[in-house]
């Protein structure tokens, strides 16, 4: 994709917010939106939401604001919604149970195809129709079946082992859910979920707010 | 705390990661780091960080980098983690049981006090020592517990109701799990935790390295 190289990722990382956004313009049957009333939905200034769109074409017209389904359709070719990704869950707990039974995964390409975890009550059972399966069975499965994504669902401590074992096994993305900072210098691209941050925020806003 | 009035919420809704990269660098007994260093761990640009940190006092000084310390002192201070923040949990399923068991919220300041259910077979039970209790105690409980935050880990038919019900009983904070967009009109502050953006960006990254 030569000609997105220019998108810096603080860009990249607003676009799925943007494309929640227009999805939900779209639901609602509304054809052109202002920076300003995108600006007021989104608690994202109207400058910034100028320089975001202009990086790639820019589809607002002086006066008549941006056309909702063209905006939508580019913002979900950038971020390639229609590309489908083969995921796997490492760790039949709370959190990777929840994952597994979360709805929206699947509508944004992400195909849950397996869990696996160590431990032997877990294993063979199902989740969301899923099966779980052993960790010693890990390297035969990504033999078999082509998975892009390792979802990491285990414990802090387990966290750097089990990316190391699925990177080797040639898995290039890892969602990593342990609190844990993880880095890899094996080229693996990784994205961290810190739950906290969002509890932070939503903390100084409510300091803010004087409550 | 009308001298920060003038941060954006773009500037805020970084602070938590300037703060866990600040942590880990005292943890490593870094005492100095140039915004260069920094945006190479952080992915951030410098121009970026220069310009973030320049909206709180500015730490850095020409050609010496800033005092990790300080700065993370000051932006401590700003996100308030000093501040605590009760909480409850409302739906005891497996995202709720995995946000009871989370080991760094209580680090960040938030302490979850009950969680609440509708189903008699949890109610009763405990998570991490944390009560489950009915949602038919929750007025007398709110009404005897200070209660800032709410954690809604509901199925998204029932998040607008259950937000609506404990908004009117007094709690300003929603911490919101469902992908549902919610918005209420009430004056209470909403986070919305959307898991699949971050997804979203990981399968934008794996394409854009060409996996």
């Amino acid at each position: 994709m030569p000609e997105e190289k220019k998108i810096s990722m603080a860009v990249i990382r607003r676009l799925p917010r943007y494309f929640r956004y227009l999805h939900d313009l779209i639901k609602m049957d509304i054809k052109r939106i202002s920076s300003r009333e995108l600006s007021e939905r989104m608690g994202i200034t109207a400058s910034q939401i100028r320089q975001d769109l202009n990086c790639f074409g820019g589809f607002g017209q002086q006066g008549y604001g941006y056309n909702v389904e063209s905006l939508f359709n580019e913002i979900s070719r950038i971020l390639g919604v229609d590309n489908r990704f083969s995921c796997i869950i490492i760790g039949a707990g709370n959190m990777g149970t929840a994952l597994a039974n979360y709805e929206n995964f699947r509508n944004r390409g992400f195909d849950i195809i397996a869990i696996f975890d160590v431990d032997p009550r877990k294993i063979g059972g199902t989740v969301n129709g899923i099966e779980i399966m052993s960790m010693d069975s890990l390297e035969d499965f990504v033999k078999e079946h082509k998975v892009d994504i390792a979802m990491l669902t285990v414990p802090n401590t387990h966290v750097t082992e089990v990316a190391e074992k699925v990177t080797s096994l040639g898995i290039k993305g890892i969602w990593n859910f342990s609190p844990h900072e993880l880095r890899l210098g094996n080229g693996a691209i990784i994205e961290n979920v810190h739950l906290s941050d969002s509890l932070m925020v939503l903390g100084y806003r409510l300091r803010s707010a004087g409550y």
